[in-house]
């Protein structure tokens, strides 16, 4: 047994895993053996979803099969709704509601209280949650915008379905299709902190809301999930100002400030992602006849690589490209979650497969033998 | 980098701390150096929480504001109690209803929007969090039984006033003060799986609440949390037989089950916590001239002793203990949660002292290089 000191457990293998890998010298990701690239072009968030659980591609039927079961779990109970309606009511933090709707979604599920272990039950409620989480947050958006919630089509994508009841309005092939894409890009990405938060979770044999649970509170932290808002946020504070992106990203460095969207524990080069979803920033701004958003964004990405030799990771171009899309800011971290969700369940599932339990210790540095001393004689 | 997986992170060293320390060759707990006898025998559950909060023991006055600060805490917003009832009715289980309220308690914190590092804010939402779980889990309790939530009283120990928001009858001394003992021996206990996803949440900045959520959802599994409240089914299960416990629990054995209460990874002897609830079993069962539980609890122990050569975990006399207290059965993990709530939250405020995200890695067994086949050619 080492007794060494292994913080943030870098480096520290805790599991293998089928799911996703990344080449973080060559800036490669692959999703069971597929590279990122091939499959953002290609695949739909459903198909993807159904590689990550089940092992490989849909055929066409098991496909059409998959996506109507994912359609058919999206509605809301009227209990759930109540809890929405009265979290956008009393001003909840984006994330801070989706934990808790999606912590109530077990209420309602048939399933709840099958054991672990039983795969059907696991691929119905591994549906339900990531068909359920997206109405959720649609209707927390609308509601906490004194609008009522758009109640889900089941005809429509996953992708599509989204925009239309965030916006009440059915979305061009365009946003559908680069909402899709983005969603695939963020389906998985190895034993990331709130990836893993589910599997500590899960390792008890905690059911799946739980897991899923403990990983949108864990993502919800400006160290992993809240850096795309904060990208946007930089950029629209640059441009308020109306100033040169690069100097005020030297001026905020030479003041001790980290540029949000740069670095990345596991790539030394560009993040493979923030690649793809540069070019679709790049096209949203084209599309629009205006690529201001873009050209800040590469004019920062330029100074940062050359000062500090780091790469844009996938939160700096999800940021304008949600941006251009007319999605709220403080909607960013909450679609990460709802596109991670896909990956948080793969990994359990894949725990649950030959589970163990996660239980690490810490080295105590405490006092010992401290003698008590009775309150009123202290 | 170690690439040799380590499953479980069994013996992997993630964090020094000076909050608990456990000797599982000697059965000794200490929590800051205090042995966890004399805190039970001494130490209230408010006294403890100060010690593992604020590093050392209270004076007498320090105690005074603590205790004031915690009872002036207890009382739940509208909005919270209407998602108590919502999932009170809807037949939620115990663990996952307080996973789900204690993730809604954020929408009503005045501090929520806080740094990690505002101490002062911190202390508040530390106090808000332990001060209101209690009430919470009592108001389900009456509302799914058909009655309506009791109010806290300010003027009664943080054990007492659960008791009569449980009861709506004020506890005797007794009844009390083994509550307050219980609360006060699981405070904390090292790393265990609820407290490592707390720090795991808690490592990407994410807030308190979103920690002791997942620390919830965790404990909620049955390797974890759900073994008290196993131990007294089979309890149960034996008297409503009218048989033997010793040949009951021998069957079961040879049935290959396992048998809820006994072992633990970080004990190799009887766990300090059992031998001083078994006392209080003991000590229940004889005030009401019934040692029945207590007998059988014991006759368990000395066969599993004698044949698998495992003592009792703190589980195994928590459940008579609770039991012989009129305690609902399906209560007793979210009364752990409870009492842990202290040490899940003490855990992270010391990883936030000087944080590091908690990040390990993968061994990526899967496939490579793939060959996408488009979807109308599979």
């Amino acid at each position: 047994m080492s007794t060494e000191l292994q913080r943030g457990l870098e480096g520290v293998v805790v599991a293998e895993s089928d799911l996703s890998d990344i080449d973080g010298d060559a800036g490669e990701l692959i999703y069971r053996g597929y590279a990122i690239e091939e499959l953002a072009r290609e695949a739909s968030y459903e198909e993807t979803l159904y590689l990550l659980w089940h092992d490989e591609l849909p055929t066409e039927t098991e496909l059409a099969e998959f996506s109507r079961q994912m359609a058919a779990a999206r509605e809301l109970d009227d209990g759930v709704l109540d809890i929405i309606r009265e979290l956008a009511t009393s001003g909840e933090e984006p994330m801070a509601a989706l934990r808790t709707i999606t912590s109530a979604l077990s209420a309602d599920d048939p399933d709840a209280d099958a054991e672990f272990n039983d795969t059907e039950a696991n691929n119905r409620k591994s549906r339900r949650i990531t068909a359920k989480m997206p109405t959720a947050l649609a209707a927390y958006n609308r509601l906490r915008n004194g609008n009522e919630p758009v109640a889900p089509r089941r005809e429509l994508s996953h992708a599509a379905n989204f925009l239309y009841m965030l916006n009440n309005e059915e979305p061009d092939d365009v946003l559908a299709e680069t909402f899709d894409m983005a969603l695939v890009l963020h389906a998985d990405h190895g034993l990331n902190a709130s990836t893993f938060a589910a599997m500590v979770t899960a390792s008890t044999l905690a059911d799946l809301h739980s897991a899923v649970t403990s990983a949108i509170g864990t993502l919800s932290g400006s160290l992993h999930g809240g850096a795309n808002a904060d990208v946007m946020r930089m950029l629209q504070a640059i441009d308020d100002d109306e100033l040169d992106p690069v100097p005020w990203v030297k001026d905020a460095i030479d003041r001790g400030e980290r540029i949000a969207g740069f670095g990345h524990r596991v790539y030394n080069v560009k993040d493979p992602r923030a690649k793809i979803l540069g070019e679709k920033s790049e096209a949203l701004g084209e599309a629009a006849g205006d690529t201001k958003w873009y050209e800040m964004s590469v004019a920062i990405e330029e100074y940062i690589n050359e000062s500090k030799g780091l790469a844009p990771n996938v939160d700096f171009y999800s940021a304008t490209t949600y941006y251009q899309m007319g999605i709220p800011i403080d909607l960013y971290t909450p679609i990460f979650a709802i596109a991670r969700s896909g990956g948080w369940i793969a990994h359990v599932l894949e725990q649950w497969e030959d589970n163990r339990l996660i239980r690490p210790r810490a080295q105590y540095t405490g006092d010992r033998d401290a003698e008590f001393v009775p309150l009123d004689e202290r």
